[in-house]
Formats: structure tokens, sequence, C-alpha cells
């Protein structure tokens, strides 16, 4: 259970997937009070898919991962993921503290055989209407070129699984596209992935073309990643309040915005944030999707909906197989 | 001379420059031809205030920074910076090869003591008509906090002598704004930044905080500088393409679209890249500018503004003894 909007928030979502999922049975862990809202307010038909676990210990977001793993056993957050080690949940989401989420899914399921550091990735948006990974947005801020390496095997088994990419091309993130551009990082990585056949390597990308370019797969640090997303986000709403406020200085520009109205919906639909709501973490022996803290039901949705299609094409299984073949190369 | 659209674009930006700032003379370092073109041109009024530098060797955008600077000398790129080395120029503009330019400017102009690496920096627009300056955008990809720390103050001397700020809020960009988020290079950057008194140290800043946040100056290293601008650039250039496709795609929209012209127009305005064109390379024993090689008249005119404003405050001597100052400090 989680998230700033309380329990009306995750029940909208509940309520979608469960409806749009006929596969799906949620295991939801929180307080009595949140199962009792539950069973008041949930469709009966639907609530034969779901099984709540109480719990009454809740991680909170001022909470240090140390804290947290040391003494938070019985959280919500804790039980989640327990849940997924014991093999009785397939996949995990949480809307909770980031660095808590990560730091305990490292400890107790930990990452799968030849990966050093699992890594945060979500889908973000591209030209076209078409969408492109980028890992690794923070989930470790210190990272060498094997580790990018192997963030280029996960991001290529997610995308050629989750979404029936055949080949997806990867790139890694840098200051230039030339060879003889980037840091003492990259410019190893790159040679380890030139070498590698496993990985349809396509060189480097800048910045701006992470959301132009060809690449199906944008590959960089947990530091870059987590201040290219975040700078991204910040423009982006920089751009959509600008226009916002230009559309309603006068009169005739809140005639227009009016009219607009449905236009700018299906603008925001197109680039609607909530649909890529839901950062896997990667690399580990299971599941676990972070959903945001202050996510929409909507994009509470698809936070789940991303976990339940790793479970369903078997991701950690498919990094596991991967990893294996691209190590046996070297 | 230089940059992508040929001597029309630099004709209507010295004519603008010339008109706007009375002082200002220029020295035009290019071709014949192109001295014939100004000649026939350029009101001859303005003429006066304008000398002509013939070059016909020139860095090309495919030169390697190495080969322009061993074999280059005689370039236009070349002859600007031996121009401003000798005095006999204030500052000098180039629109041409970036890495070229800042090979040749290091190597010709040398830091200024105390400064190990000079520093890209540029105005981003911000929220409310605000504007942020940010550093490194990739003058060096390999940075110490001793270098973050020179950047820092190097930031502050153009926010406070260029933009009239007393006491700029100076911040470090990093993946969190509490204490213990970071890699080892912003922690020990940060303790810097705190133990110095020189400084209007704010703390760490969020990639989204760049434009929102509250701070006048945000230091990174030039890698993660330079990917968070042209990922910042990409997603901006995402938005506005999707609305423009939003608006173009059915009967009424495109009616919209042209009765909000005006509107787009204002917006087009107070978020216009060409306002922020003119990134300086800062920490050297004269001024550099640097203008997008695509860069309009009006972002040409921007740079030569910005290179005139740093020449006119004495920037360079301004960081010189800022940094003596807070040496002292330590």
């Amino acid at each position: 259970m989680g998230g700033d909007h309380g329990p009306h928030v995750l029940l909208q979502a509940a309520d979608k997937a469960l409806l749009k999922l006929p596969e799906l049975h949620l295991l939801i862990c929180g307080h009595s009070s949140e199962y009792t809202f539950f069973q008041n307010n949930l469709d009966p038909s639907l609530l034969t898919r779901v099984q709540f676990i109480d719990c009454d210990e809740v991680v909170v977001m001022t909470d240090k991962p140390t804290t947290a793993l040391r003494k938070k056993k019985n959280s919500s957050m804790r039980k989640v993921i327990d849940l997924v080690d014991s093999g009785e949940a397939l996949a995990c989401v949480s809307s909770g503290n980031t660095g808590a989420l990560m730091a305990m899914a490292f400890y107790v399921l930990k990452t799968l055989p030849g990966i050093s550091r699992p890594a945060l990735i979500s889908w973000l948006p591209k030209t076209r209407g078409r969408k492109v990974l980028l890992l690794d947005l923070g989930a470790s801020v210190n990272c060498d070129a094997e580790g990018l390496f192997q963030y280029a095997v996960m991001g290529s088994v997610l995308a050629e699984e989750c979404s029936q990419i055949a080949s997806p091309k990867v790139a890694l993130l840098n200051v230039g596209e030339e060879d003889i551009k980037g840091n003492t990082l990259v410019k190893h990585a790159d040679q380890l992935l030139r070498d590698s056949k496993g990985i349809n390597y396509i060189g480097y990308v800048e910045g701006d073309q992470i959301f132009a370019g060809d690449a199906d797969v944008v590959v960089t640090d947990g530091f870059t990643g987590n201040i290219a997303l975040k700078s991204s986000e910040g423009i982006a709403k920089l751009v959509i309040d600008e226009i916002k406020h230009a559309t309603t200085e006068t009169f005739i520009a809140r005639m227009l915005s009016k009219l607009a109205l449905p236009l700018l919906k299906k603008l925001y639909q197109r680039m609607n944030p909530d649909q890529y709501n839901g950062a896997s973490l990667i690399g580990l022996r299971g599941i676990v999707v972070k959903s945001h803290g202050n996510a929409s039901a909507d994009a509470c949705f698809y936070a789940i909906k991303q976990a339940y299609e790793e479970a369903k094409n078997a991701v950690p299984d498919k990094v596991k197989t991967k990893i294996e073949s691209v190590l046996m190369e070297h």
C-alpha cells in the first residue's frame, strides 16, 4: 500500500488492472483500515482475485535506506519484497521511498548471476509516438564499464520481451557521436559493446537523441541518467507552463484556450507522463516496479501492468539467459 | 567569420550589434570575398567601426581539435583568438567547430591563475521569465571536486558582473537534495563549497530544479552538463513538435492554429533559444564566446552582445580577483 494520495488512488488502479488483466491476482500489503476500505468499495466479483496482508508498519519518505532495511522488517514494503522472494508473488509494485525500496530489494532478492548492480529503467516518450528505454535512472551513482555493459544487456531483454522489438537498437549516452568523444567510462563500455555479438549496439547518442534518435534502449550511469531524466521533466514542465500562461493572459487567449481544450487533451494523452510511470528495478532475481509517490490512478495502473508483463514474460529468467550467453562470448 | 548560413547572417547580426551597442568596434576575420560582401551591404556609417582581417584558411566542422591546433595557424578561428591574446581585441566570437575553438583558446590564451580548466557556460530559460547559468556544458568531460569549486566561482562572477545579481545563489547538480545523496565527486565539491565564505552556496539541486529552483548558477561536470542541456533541448523540441502536430491534424485545429499564431509567437519569444545563444568559454585569460553553428542573425547578435558585456565588465579580471580571494580563505 502507499503513495501520497492514499488508498483511493490504489483502489481505482486495482479496479482498472483487475478489469483489464483477467489473469491478474493482487496481494495487497497494508493497514487493516485500508483493507476495510477496499472491501467496502471494490466490486465483489473483483475482490475474489484480491488478497490482503495486514502490515501495521510503514516505511516513510524520511526513512534512510539503511534504517528502513535494518528496522522495518514488518513494513508493507518489506513484505511485498519478501513475497516475491518466497515465490508467493511473481512481481511487486511500490510507490514508497525509492532509496529504501532499492536497498531492501537488493538485500532480499539479490542480483542475478553475472549482474553486479540492479538498474532503474523506464520507458520515455519519443517523436512520432515511439518510445525509448532509458537506464540507469539512479539505482547506482557509481558505475564501471562492465556495469554499463550489463545495463545494455538488461535493457535489450526488456525491450525485446515486453515490447516485442526484435533485435532492439542499443546506444550509449555520450557528449558527442564521434569515437573520440567521451570520458574513460563510456569509451571502455563502447569497446565492450563493440566486441559483443549478442547486442545490437549502434554506438553513441547525444542527450537530444534520446527523444528523437533510432535507439530503442539508451544506456548511461545512474548519476547522468537521473539528471538527464529530471532535466527533461523540468524543461517539459516549463514549456507546458509557458503555453498555459500564454493562453490565459488575454481575453482572446482565454477563449482560444477553451476552444483548444480538446486538442490539449489529445496532446496530453500522447505525452502523458502517467503512461511512462513504472520504473523497473531490473537485474534482480525478482520483479520490482517503482511507481511515483504522487502517481495518479492511471499511472499506478501502468506500473501494475508493467509488473504484470514482466512476470508474464519471465524477464528475470530471460536476463539471466542473455547475460550468460553474452558472457560466454568473452 | 563562419557559421552554417554564411555571411548573410553575420551581416545582419553585425548591423544590429553596431546599431544597438554604440561603443562596439568589430574586427571581422574572414575571406576577402566576405569582405567585399560586407562593404557592399553594410551601412557606410557603420562600416567605419568595422575592420576586416583577411584569412584564407578555415577550420571546418570535420577537423579534429588537435589537427586544427597544429595545422590551421592561419585560420580565421585562430586569428580571432590571437587578436584577443595580443590585446588587439577585447573579446572574440566564433560559430565554428566547438572542439577546435576550445583547444585553440585553451592553448593560446591559457587559464587564469588558480583555474585548472575552462568551462563552457550559458544562460538557460527558467520559470517566470527568469534565467539560470549552467556550467560546465562540455568543455571538459573529466573533472575533480576542485574543478567544480572553480566553476562555482566563475559562474558566480559572471552572474554578478553581467546580470547584476547581488550575491548569486550557487547550487551543485545532484541526484537528490539530501546530504547523503550523490557520488564521491559532488560530495567532495559540496564540502569545499560549504567551507568557503566567498560563495553564496545553497546546496544540491536535482535536474528539474535547474529550470524552476532558486539557484542563479548551477554547477556540474562537463559530461553531465552537456547531457542535461541536450536532453532538455530534445524534450523541449518533442513537446513543441507534438503541439504543432496536434494543431494541424484537423480543420478546426488548423483554424485554431492560425488564430493562435500571435500567441505562439509571444511564447516563442519568451522561450527563444536565440536569446540563450552564446556559450562563454570562461576561466581563460581572454574572452571567448561560442555561437551555434546554425544560429540565426538574432542568436548571433546575442553572442556578440554577451562578448561585449563580458569585455565591458572585465570578467576575466573579476574571476581572477575572486578566485584569489576564495583561495586565500583555505
